[in-house]
């Protein structure tokens, strides 16, 4: 050990032992975060540069991101874990995502959470750059009645080229996500999280359509009064969110992986 | 009959006897049912949560509706029977869509009503949360002349998670619509009635339509006038509401059913 | 004669006399009608309702239309010959569109016109139904620029189920397009017309597309100017109309009729 | 060469000689300018009039362009070879472009740039009619950081049909984009640059969904605030533009070029 130390302090340059693997995980797992890719991109939430991830299941200390691939082609040879420091456990030469970050400080901050979607959704954008809070419209969008968190890079970096390519600007991020089930991201895009991979495909898709609702019922008010949910209303929606989550996931999928 | 009411009395916790079957329903109504779950899954109206039922031909007691399953999957296969206070005839350990009591309490309210659609289309999202009667802007749209009005489950029920998931919030619901064809429901989604299925397929297609171009007609009118249908215009399109419907129906069904 | 008369003038009820065929028409004509429904609704112009028609090729006083079918299912052997009273030469008990009298009346007030389309497009509706005139804010668009009026069937005919049911209501309509490119239908949809089946289907598309692109200049100009076509330019464009359009003829007509 | 100087003097109705070849195009560079061809075609980029180009890799004073076709029928087989005077070298009675000249202008103006879009995108209508600079909202649009120009023909030409028709039309344009990666084109559409296809692709696709982000953002913020980036922003992000890139192309290829 003290062998170890004296080397690491002598010769800085070496490689990092890379974190030691959690094991297989379930390849039910594996099956959907690779169908959650496919989904998320089918539905328009994932572009080329987007990414979704689920956290081990044999170890929370591990987390499941594809290598960086277009999420419409991740298949499951193209997964890998990393440690909560988004260090690879097996890179193989591989290129990695760089905004990997944002996943693993997640999971460090938040150890409810089990899944996490990162997202340039044009339907976001525009809540992110204006002062305009987005609220739930409807029930669908129930888990975002605590309110949604505007992260703005500058605060933490000042000026940058917007990624988060850091554990310090993923902490900085997850910072401000806190409690919540999403943060906007300003001038980027959001993240999402939720305590399983379909739930957080469903609120991927849903934070979308509430922003296109919201922005259309203001548009409509001309001023005037919206109704968005009642905070009890919320708390009781949220109380049974899973509710059809099954059957619509069932089907997401079913179109998603059958076209390749 | 003694025994049974003495049974009942000392044993509130037997199942209840499910509802008596009313027979085979006509094969082709449940083919146009599977066809409409396809074509309104097909057509943006319905998602993985939404759902529509029609009328058991042979006892107007009965209503068919899938099991709880994504519209775009259902098949013949998954066609449940339900009385009218929507006890399913024969459930074999099926799952059932937690708000079918919208169908149920629907038929029972109003004789003339074939088929019901509940959905959650983001079109019409906007008009339950805001004061902005939703009115026919063109001939699609006629059926809504009589007014669409919002079912506000707050008024009803106070705060709850917003699903209609018993008979007293159908009963609700349904006398809400009264007599109307469609009624939004706030901060969830709407429910289409129609004297039959390609009629209810049809309507909860224009209501997203006419709403979308309501909100536009808003916008460029800025203020200004909007010519909607006069009532009597209304009147007449009614009287020949099924002009065209055959052909749209043959056409939606083939595409729907080509794309399993 | 005579006798013929004289029948006629006793026997009302009797049939009258189809009219007489004009021959085949070229085969390419009728593959190009045939082409010009699927493109339409691929191109989300047509729906179920919508119809398009061409001037038979061997005498001005015939035209080409479909039975009463939607038109993303026309088949050559759809097509039927009518007069421009629009009588079917040979109706063989098939189904007619209602407002076959759209076409036939405009054939007959417009020799220049060899194509006709009826339309409910969604985008169209919103202009018929307030006071802001449509204008060609870019150069597709050009063939609008002398205008687009509105027909109000209310003008002509009182209260109606909007439908143009017969020769008068054509003849309305017709008169109102006078020597315009295209009319708006309040509260129904729109007709535009050309001298060729690619020109019809190009302007029909290309309505849809400026109708959408003033709307949403007048949001971003919020009351500033917009700059529209000057008259000189789409008199310019109109001169070369036809530019490029072989080749997106060719695209559009392999992409719908590939995909039955 | 005195000779055919006075022969050119004598006879100014003789053909110009073709300009020669630089001889075949890394087949590669072929494939991307086909796969880009279909990408902008199948991402509503480019309609059948819309077109891009790539610089000849062996010759910087020859480019690539499809004979006229649209875009998304172009096969290798369709690839001509220009010189910067836009001039076929070996036509062989293919029809060019009308507006090939906006390519060889700015290849000759800009020798950075290496791929050009000319776009009809409905997107960007509206930006060229209106006083509303088009600007950066977020991270996939810092490329507009420089400003946005808007090339009104008017100014160069007067009263024209609006196309780009020959080498002084083409100057001007490029004049206007100066150093610019795009400029709006009032009343017709759009010019965007790159140093590759891939990039070109991803700019033309991403200054349509900025053009919206920020449509909507204003619509949102009614007269309040928008962050638009912030040039030091746009600078870094402009700094690794390519970061991603290459994932995003194999996806758009794959997905275009499968789908013949």
């Amino acid at each position: 050990m003290i062998a170890f130390l004296l080397l690491f302090a002598a010769a800085p340059a070496l490689a990092q032992t890379p974190p030691a693997s959690a094991g297989p995980a379930d390849p039910k797992l594996i099956e959907d975060l690779v169908a959650a890719n496919r989904i998320l991109a089918q539905q328009g939430v994932l572009d080329g540069w987007g990414h979704v991830s689920v956290r081990h299941d044999k170890d929370p200390n591990r987390f499941l991101l594809s290598r960086a691939l277009a999420p419409e082609l991740v298949t499951a040879d193209d997964i890998m874990e990393y440690d909560l420091d988004s260090n690879p456990v097996d890179q193989r030469g591989r290129n990695m995502y760089s905004e990997r970050f944002i996943h693993g400080e997640i999971y460090k901050a938040r150890p409810d959470v089990m899944a996490v979607v990162h997202t340039h959704a044009p339907a976001l954008i525009p809540f992110g750059v204006v002062n305009v809070p987005l609220k739930p419209v409807y029930h669908r969008a129930a888990f975002l009645a605590g309110g949604v968190p505007i992260f703005d890079i500058q605060q933490s970096a000042g000026m940058t080229d917007m990624l988060i390519r850091n554990n310090d600007l993923g902490a900085a991020l997850a910072k401000t996500l806190g409690k919540h089930d999403a943060a906007l991201m300003r001038g980027h895009g959001a993240v999402i999280v939720a305590p399983s991979l379909p739930m957080v495909v469903s609120r991927s898709i849903f934070i979308c359509l509430d922003a296109n609702a919201q922005a259309e019922a203001m548009q409509l008010a001309h001023g005037g009064t919206i109704k968005y949910l009642d905070p009890e209303e919320a708390r009781l929606i949220n109380a049974r969110e899973g509710y059809g989550l099954q059957r619509a996931w069932e089907a997401w999928k079913k179109k998603a992986m059958n076209r390749q």
